[in-house]
């Protein structure tokens, strides 16, 4: 089927909100014969989406395959910008590494690479990201906003605020944020976030915020050194969830602190931030490049920067660290 | 010649520092017979050497083409790492653009890309910078510092301190700094600074810090529109230097000025370019994408923003902005 009709016929469905579409009304909607609906029909089931047909009503889709696609992410996107060109593929080395090619072509913001299966996939400080096929959201976004040098650390800030309200608002869950990338559920990781950017000294070309989302693996598909530091979706609801239908929240949650920050800066997205971490107010362990800090987290400055309290009264500035909540 | 018995050669009238060097001793250091070594002399000559050739005193080299090239660059360099790397062409489109993808394959830090010209040399803001063959300096250094992004333009601050040390240190020249990134003598451009940066939200993975120097353009070598606006080096002494001589001496000045700050932070550069700068307690126009502030600089912070104070006694903090003198 031609990705044009097969959006078109999509789109039909997407339209009824899950009721059903008469053959003849997909015939006018994307201007063909109703024997080509129904091949079109065809090919969908054999692409994984399960339809109900019933005389005189026509056609439902009563589930969707649970795969991504550019079709899967751009069908029912309500954003301005934010996922509108789509580069998918289903095997990459990493997201990131495509997202930068791209930014140095010239990409246009908002422009998102998503890969199925990453067989390299970054963390922060080059660590290895577990990304296996079909379970999770690995996803590069490219930004270009006329922000300084010194701001661009907010992003994976307001990144992991947008993040944590799309899983609040699609699933159960209330995840936490942990200083400065990671999003946890009861202690365990179940996003990361990567920011890296390009840039002159005074003037931001590209930013490129990679996420790692894990959502519909169980147990079995994670290797046995991370069951007791990472979890997903899955694991804490017992369910399986459409991640298309998750990015597309992510997007949409992103583009509206994105437009909030651009507009008024990073204190609104400061405070969202503080409500979500878990890490203010309590002792934790800071390893830095130039040593240890032990203190109290007290809070985030202006620029994102993790402020502690050591046992003397003084506040240290925390550019870059992992952290350990005792 | 193979490059090796070059340098060699080189070396060795580096090593007499000016004074004659025997053909047995030439020989001998180079390991060659002394019709070789006199081959090899002449081909010396051909490259636009001058020697003199002196019975029983042997060879000395009265002059030195004024080309640059990765011997001229490396034999009496006294660096302990920048620009122990050269990479170096006669003709590049930018020698930001090759450095950068060095940078990606991993070139080790105080590697130098250094062209005899540039046919798309760039500044900051994608503005074009002017680079003729042959008479300036059109050079990037990739540097690998652990610090933080938002200490990043720190270091266009400390090339211009290093620059002007360098200038200082040759030429009977006093340059001024204009912030962020030009040098000027007498109002005008005679060097400009532009830093890059690839990153993480919070580690470099590289700056690329490239210089445009004007050393020996004639008034001739500039095009018609900016004559008012920029100068050469020999344009303010009347006399050609030796680029080569210039470079070596700038990468020398870097590496201790950057040495100091990997070991002391900020402060003491920051204190040497407060010395240098032209700007600073003087009324002038800051044009910023978010609009015009007019005041008196009264310095830069510690993370090296502009201070601006307005009518109103309020202190402005500039990131990025082109500064007019009034």
């Amino acid at each position: 089927m031609q990705s044009g009709l097969r959006s078109k016929l999509l789109e039909a469905f997407s339209n009824a909100e899950g009721g059903f579409v008469s053959g003849q009304k997909l015939s006018e909607y994307i201007g063909c014969s109703r024997t080509a609906v129904w091949k079109h029909i065809e090919d969908l089931r054999k692409d994984g989406y399960e339809l109900e047909a019933v005389r005189r009503l026509g056609y439902r889709i009563t589930k969707k395959p649970n795969k991504i696609s550019d079709n899967e992410i751009k069908i029912g996107l309500k954003t301005m910008k934010m996922g509108h060109h789509v580069h998918f593929e289903e095997t990459v080395s990493s997201t990131q590494k495509i997202a930068q090619t791209l930014a140095n072509e010239g990409a246009e913001e908002g422009t998102i690479v998503v890969a199925e299966q990453q067989t390299n996939g970054r963390g922060r400080m080059a660590r290895q990201w577990y990304s296996p096929s079909g379970t999770g959201i690995w996803m590069s976004l490219i930004i270009r906003p006329n922000i300084a040098v010194q701001a661009a650390p907010q992003l994976t800030l307001l990144t992991a605020v947008a993040i944590v309200q799309a899983i609040e608002e699609i699933t159960p869950l209330k995840p936490d944020i942990k200083w400065p990338n990671d999003i946890l559920i009861n202690g365990k990781k179940l996003v990361g976030i990567l920011t890296e950017l390009q840039a002159e000294a005074d003037r931001v070309h590209s930013i490129i915020i990679g996420t790692g989302i894990n959502v519909n693996q169980s147990i079995s598909d994670f290797p046995e050194e991370l069951h007791h530091v990472a979890t997903s979706i899955h694991l804490e609801t017992d369910k399986q969830w459409d991640r298309a239908q998750l990015i597309q929240e992510i997007l949409l949650k992103f583009e509206n602190l994105y437009s909030l920050y651009l507009a008024q800066g990073f204190r609104p997205i400061k405070l969202l931030w503080e409500g979500y971490a878990v890490s203010l107010q309590k002792p934790i362990t800071a390893r830095t490049i130039n040593g240890t800090v032990v203190g109290k987290a007290i809070g985030i400055n202006d620029a994102g920067v993790l402020l502690i309290q050591t046992s003397d009264g003084s506040v240290k500035q925390i550019y870059s660290a992992d952290i350990e909540l005792q």
